[in-house]
């Protein structure tokens, strides 16, 4: 939406704010570009394209950014999108670990941060974040209010009404109503929520491997599991918001009617498929040594046949997850994402050929190929469409 | 899109007939209107209106149906979209049941035909087809002429490259390449093939229990296991046209990594879940005299307690079932179509106590309101969609 001071439609100022942010947007998609060709590339008059450019540098959103010389000799000035005109801030929230990253509007990451999540409460971890949303801002040079947009990916579905996160039984009071307005106090305002699963499917689909996929389920294993979806590049959120719990998946149960009915915290699938489990089930097949899934990885590239079997169940799991998902929304592309799809040299193989037995439909699984980033890359993603949106809205249409 | 005679927008000829369209629409979905009323709702001048009337009378899609007298005493004419301007065949194929009807474009239905199907091979149910088509058409009074849309649901996923069903076990030869252009042969142009569940989504969504509801799986289970899916008021058909195929669903399986894999034929869950199991169930546990998933159904009602176990059964497996597609879609409303819908009343209770116990997510299952008709009021739905913008091109736009 608009600035609340944007001209109106089909005034000479209405056209001339449509002018300048067809000038910007092509900037900002196509890079670098000279006069002439934004005239050419837009369809507007070399004077139309001027005067926007003027006014786009006049507000901090355009720049020179060199000279090109054409085949006559002539030299023409080079004009980009101003990368510097607002800043993204991304957060990644998981049980284990706290990644943030600020990046400016031309997607450049200027100051990144990976710690270890120690809080064991809601509060401690709220002050974490404010604390380090505070030094990354300050180390990357900048003050808040360069700060346009915040978005922060974490377990579970937000919830608009209580204000806190359902479904994320891994992070201690963040179930808590008024969590989000604690948060907003302590990071900012601007700040979008979003799971982070979603966010690693945008990730994936924006620049990673589901590059305009149109129907793709990004898989995501850490200390929980989940999927984002993608349908025709948008997530797919389904009514409450909770699409992609696939943690839920009734895995390995059929028969419940004759047992009374309280209903799991963690969901069944979850229970099997999370990253622990790999490490329980190499512990129950006598690896007793595994600490992590990354070393029971590790121990099964390097032959140990107790952790190979542990990773072939961890493909059944998988295969069980990408099956149900397939009946149900007939994906384009699975993607394994974050720690998982750094395995995928071992899982791929065995869960597509348990996929067939599982199956007869063909579901085509790939690793994703953004690793752990991938939450940050979607944060920034999402981060960034709204601000470009906002700083423009600011600088020229309330102008 | 408008026929190869339309004439191009902007021009008096364009201006026409985008006013035409707007005028039919109204009476389409506000029903019989007077002139001044027409020029109210739509925005347009009364002479605008009194032309596009005579143009649409003309052409024989509006119709004077009586008049109204106004509180001054002065009579006007009301005018309707003529019901009689153009017609839709629809058809329902299971490996039991050939349904047909003929509708008006009023929505009438005016001529119906349920017969079993006796077909044993592809051919066979063409021909069967062709026959019921001829006849229905005949008893409507209407030539092939009139019929401007044909519809027809089956099980499986139509490949339009190979030109046949894909995923449909249930109907012998309906997988044979070229199948659809021998169902247009014997049925005429125009011949829109679609999935069973998918249609009876539509009914649903569009006259059943699922009206305007957000995202919405529609389960039917009949010789097979199927779900249409509703996204805001489309079918949601995945990338290969398989989303929905919960007859895949990997139902009781876990481990496969250990077994040889060749595909299963029919899904898990369509094994155990499609209407013979409820049979095949009762009669493991003792109800040997069972023929028909109606006849457990009725012994339930009548307080047989083998039958009850049969029905409990059956609920476990629906919300599975439903648990699984709440994990991946999140759907707001899932309603029980088609004939296990007719059991609802058995059955929606224990459902939600399994899903209870299944899974934390919480998802409304209802009974549908169309019964065994779901599939027909999809079918002269999308029927009627395609019709009247067909009708309308053919007699105005290419004028």
């Amino acid at each position: 939406m608009a600035g609340s001071g944007t001209p109106p439609v089909g005034t000479p100022a209405g056209m001339r704010m449509i002018n300048q942010r067809a000038v910007l947007d092509l900037l900002r998609r196509g890079g670098p570009a000279t006069r002439p060709q934004v005239a050419k590339d837009t369809g507007l008059s070399k004077p139309t394209v001027s005067q926007a450019l003027l006014a786009l540098e006049a507000a901090g959103l355009a720049r020179a950014t060199g000279h090109t010389s054409t085949g006559t000799g002539r030299s023409a000035v080079l004009y980009e999108a101003d990368p510097t005109a607002g800043y993204v801030l991304g957060l990644d929230i998981g049980r284990e670990h706290i990644r943030v990253a600020v990046a400016d509007l031309g997607r450049t990451t200027v100051a990144r941060r990976d710690v270890r999540n120690t809080a064991r409460s809601g509060s401690a971890l709220i002050s974490a974040l404010g604390k380090l949303a505070t030094d990354i801002v300050a180390e990357a040079g900048l003050t808040n209010d360069d700060i346009v947009v915040r978005v922060l990916g974490s377990p579970g579905v937000a919830d608009p009404v209580k204000r806190c996160f359902r479904h994320a039984p891994n992070l201690p009071g963040w179930g808590r109503p008024g969590l989000l307005d604690d948060l907003e106090q302590v990071l900012g305002p601007e700040l979008v929520v979003e799971n982070d699963a979603n966010l690693t499917a945008v990730g994936e689909w924006e620049s990673g491997a589901a590059r305009g996929a149109s129907v793709v389920g990004c898989i995501t294993i850490g200390t929980g599991v989940g999927m984002g979806l993608m349908v025709d590049g948008r997530v797919f959120r389904g009514a409450t918001g909770a699409a992609g719990e696939i943690g839920y998946l009734p895995y390995g149960r059929t028969r419940v009617s004759d047992e009374p009915g309280e209903p799991p915290a963690r969901g069944h699938l979850e229970e099997a498929t999370a990253a622990q489990s790999v490490v329980r089930g190499a512990r129950e097949l006598g690896l007793g040594t595994a600490r992590s899934a990354r070393e029971v990885f590790r121990l099964a590239r390097e032959g140990d046949e107790l952790a190979q079997r542990a990773v072939s169940a961890e493909a059944d799991r998988l295969a069980y997850t990408v099956a149900s998902v397939a009946a149900v929304i007939d994906p384009e592309l699975i993607v394994l994402g974050g720690g998982v799809g750094t395995a995928a040299d071992l899982l791929l193989e065995p869960i597509d050929r348990a996929l067939r037995a599982f199956t007869p439909l063909t579901t085509t699984v790939v690793q994703g190929e953004l690793g752990d980033d991938g939450v940050l890359t979607g944060a920034i993603s999402v981060g960034l469409r709204a601000a470009e949106r906002l700083v423009f809205d600011r600088r020229v249409g309330a102008a």
